[in-house]
């Protein structure tokens, strides 16, 4: 997909989508770079018309990720599309009749423009709608096996796939049986999952039980809300499966009975801190003494905090007690030391 | 545990962890009603000091779902506890002698109080973590089988089971390890998951793979913030995963360049006004027309937004257009509509 390797063994790309006006170059351009900023690494916008689609060239020139687009309906604005350069297309074959389709793929050949086909549970095809009688795991998977060797028999070279639905354990059977079926990358969502809480929960597990397994090249996390936030979830479900990490884990306490320090604000004090730095560093802070330390030994730097006194530690060993008002200044004083640290080696 | 089944194919039971002092009988017992009415059904309370073991008996009386009292260190907390009517008690064999442990099964036996064998990263036995360097999955379930022996030995009636870590996969390696070299129930948890952003993505991932391979019988999301935000996410995830289900499920797009209403807006307000409902309806919130209807057909009610109109949708059929401005009302109307069907066959 443009400059970023996609399947075959490179690391998961994460995605979103604009939600400015793609006629609106501006707008659009401004939203794309606070995604790169927010660590997005493949931008799709929508192309409902004509004047989207012949926005694109604009737009690719001024961002620096590769460029998707999303197009339904009508197969002119895919073939606009890959005149102005977009590096792939996303497509869903349930909404767009077959000669259009080969057009689209006969254009997509020597531009080298990546298609993805994105089957959704809303729009299948008639007839495996009617077979199934609903948008079944089975069904999803028939549509898109149907629409990958439609692709491939038309000699598609650059193909990705993808298989949503709002409902998180008939999105994780769909990929987990069309992964079997075709070795083609797999793009990963949960569509429609609601605002952000929601979005995390679903997206959590319907992404992170199939990365858990192994399945998914492409991700997007799909939110009804800024697509910053999308970005910013796709990087936690990454960093909580270990996969890929950018910036700090926070580890801190739930806390309880046992808590005598504001830990609430401190989480939130540090977080806000630390919003800038990209260093994936593990962060302790622990309200009490039960778990703490040994939770804490395991950070590279953290704060175990007791009556007002806490403790530093930096990789498991103690630096230094700490008053409990200045424990973020602390925290950051010690970072700001490891990052540096780091930098020198 | 009290009246709550656990384990032996029961429905999952939800946990949350008061974060007053418990030796403040009345905010404590006012914390735990909060949680109750947000669906909590097992409710823990830290009890750090004699005091706090005192007051457990008048807390007990003023509650209707089953108390546990969570004990470091001192076994005659565990005995006070017991004492007071605790329904459960949950220790940290890491952090307790052999000897206070046997004393606290022979309390817990005649007064039929179960315990929940609380195994943590942050306090595995020394020779242990001696053996295994680090709090590895191997680590934890050398540390719960070895207790799990010592408390069947002394012929405990009534355990329970959780390993927790900060880190997802040894967390979700850790019980999928034991889940097949024990029968008592388990606990699921990540522990010091941070924020709730960060919580909600951690604990959907650890507890959802699990609960998705059949692991686990009761569990808490653990939130840095106010412990109902725990049965939220609790809820949701359990939502997500079709398991069990408590209040409306909304399904909204993520809104692209294609979207002409105020999604965002109409979200929010929605989501607002069903605060309060229990029934499972599933709601579609869509912005256009590509795979609103599609989607909207499978919720129970839904709109699909157009240009200042849009349809509502009634379990797969159309009932009317609705102007934009009237959409949150409609749906409103409709809704009232349905729970009042759905009481009266």
């Amino acid at each position: 997909m443009g400059k970023v390797p996609v399947g075959g063994g490179a690391p998961l790309a994460l995605q979103s989508m604009t939600c400015t006006d793609t006629r609106d170059v501006r707008a659009t351009v401004a939203q794309i770079r606070e995604l790169e900023e927010a660590g997005c690494e493949l931008v799709r916008v929508a192309v409902p018309d004509g004047d989207a689609a012949e926005a694109l060239g604009s737009i690719k020139r001024q961002i620096s990720i590769p460029l998707i687009a999303d197009i339904h309906f009508n197969f002119r604005l895919a073939l606009e599309a890959i005149r102005q350069g977009a590096d792939g297309i996303r497509i869903n074959p349930g909404n767009m009749k077959r000669d259009g389709l080969r057009k689209i793929v006969a254009a997509a050949l020597p531009a080298g423009t990546a298609i993805r086909i994105g089957i959704n549970a809303g729009s299948l095809e008639k007839d495996i709608l009617r077979k199934h009688g609903r948008p079944t795991a089975a069904a999803l998977v028939e549509s898109a096996l149907r629409s990958l060797v439609f692709f491939e028999e038309m000699g598609a070279e650059s193909l990705k796939l993808s298989i949503k639905s709002s409902d998180v354990p008939t999105m994780i059977e769909s990929y987990r049986l069309v992964s079997r079926r075709t070795r083609w990358p797999l793009h990963l969502g949960v569509t429609e999952a609601g605002t952000i809480l929601h979005a995390a929960v679903k997206s959590s597990i319907g992404i992170g039980v199939l990365l858990a397994e192994g399945i998914g090249d492409t991700l997007r996390v799909s939110v009804t809300g800024h697509p910053c936030e999308e970005i910013r979830l796709a990087w936690e479900i990454l960093g909580a499966l270990k996969l890929r990490r950018r910036g700090p884990e926070i580890i801190s306490c739930p806390t309880c009975g046992r808590c005598e320090i504001d830990l609430f604000r401190l989480a939130e004090d540090v977080e806000k801190r630390l919003a800038g730095l990209q260093e994936p560093l593990r962060i302790a802070l622990m309200g009490c003494v039960v778990n703490g330390p040994g939770e804490a030994a395991e950070a590279d730097v953290g704060i175990a905090g007791g009556r007002g006194l806490g403790l530093l530690f930096r990789r498991g060993k103690p630096v230094r007690k700490v008053r409990e008002a200045d424990f973020a200044e602390a925290l950051m004083r010690e970072i700001a030391k490891m990052t540096k640290d780091k930098k020198e080696t």
